[in-house]
């Protein structure tokens, strides 16, 4: 049985599972980058490991490109980062809503987001840095409609706000490190004996 | 003159005139998303506003999709919002990184990174209040080649960090505010001469 388009059966196991096991809550999500070109790059998405074991269910990777428009260098080759973001944002609030209304058992009839972000570039560019540098603030603006009051939806998307992974990943701090990787010279060996260098071999914490 | 695929003059240019009107710096960024069923959803992003007018510069919109894994009670039917996220960190690192490499004067001959991020998603499904409900920790480790000396790419990479817009979103606190709105319900009007109502009337601050 299915509501808002999301098997019952298989949520309800799904969180018994957990609940029973808290580490199957682990999720380890991944994305390699490759520069192109001046504001272009572009990403392969594809494996990731949770719920105890690395997923095998996409045969092909899903890849996307970041671009800029003409006013920010680039040639629209794609949406840029930070439109990206505004993107992951909407998704997930909207995907969170949907899981704990159906968990509720309330019937979503209609979701629509507008997203708005301000960010001043001077941050971006180091011109000001009494300027923050990412987004200022953010605002969604939901459109839904479901089959229950309008308080038990107010409750419903505070619920979800809060418990939105990427909104969360937003409105909190997390961190973020950035290592360097280098491929090690490889030099003389005295023996053909010595095993074969990893691929990525020295690191530089900030 | 371009030099690690950026417009030189123009982004010469571009910086002097935020250095002489701040107020250039002000970029207003959105996107419109819609609910289709279950954990999919698709997000709309084409206009913006920078350096003082709207982008008029995309003649067609860019659309992107979320989706699911089947453990995930999905399809598979895009990446995933917290996937995108990492697309979106991938990519500003990137390109802030080749930005300020072409504003020293450093040639890039390659970047690549792979990201990696941790989820509990016991945060997202309510089972544990103490579960962090956005990523613990994102790394981005980054393979590049440049011509300059070791010292050098490692200040870049540290101060490219720091200028990443999604980057600084992720690692610092950005406000997001969720509004409701609806649509009033038309009453039958006493005149003709009522102004049209606004598509969009009532919200709902959280």
């Amino acid at each position: 049985m299915k509501k808002n388009g999301l098997n019952i059966e298989q949520m309800v196991q799904t969180v018994d599972a957990i609940k029973n096991t808290p580490s199957l809550g682990e999720f380890e999500f991944r994305a390699s980058n490759q520069w192109i070109n001046g504001g272009e790059n572009r990403s392969t998405i594809q494996g990731f490991y949770g719920a105890g074991s690395e997923d095998e269910s996409r045969s092909e990777p899903f890849t996307f490109t970041n671009g800029e428009p003409p006013i920010l260098l680039g040639n629209n080759e794609g949406a840029n980062p930070v439109e990206f973001l505004l993107h992951a944002l909407a998704g997930c609030v909207t995907t969170t809503t949907v899981l704990h209304a159906t968990a509720r058992g309330i019937q979503i009839n209609k979701i629509s987001t507008e997203l708005v972000g301000n960010i001043d570039v001077n941050g971006l560019l180091a011109l000001d840095d009494t300027v923050p540098v990412g987004y200022e603030s953010i605002t969604i603006k939901m459109d839904i409609e479901a089959d229950c009051s309008d308080e038990e939806l107010d409750e419903l998307l505070s619920f979800a706000k809060d418990h939105s992974p990427v909104c969360n990943t937003v409105c909190r701090p997390v961190p973020v490190t950035l290592e360097r990787v280098r491929q090690l010279k490889a030099v003389a060996p005295f023996s053909n004996k010595i095993p074969s260098l990893p691929k990525w071999s020295l690191t530089t914490d900030w």
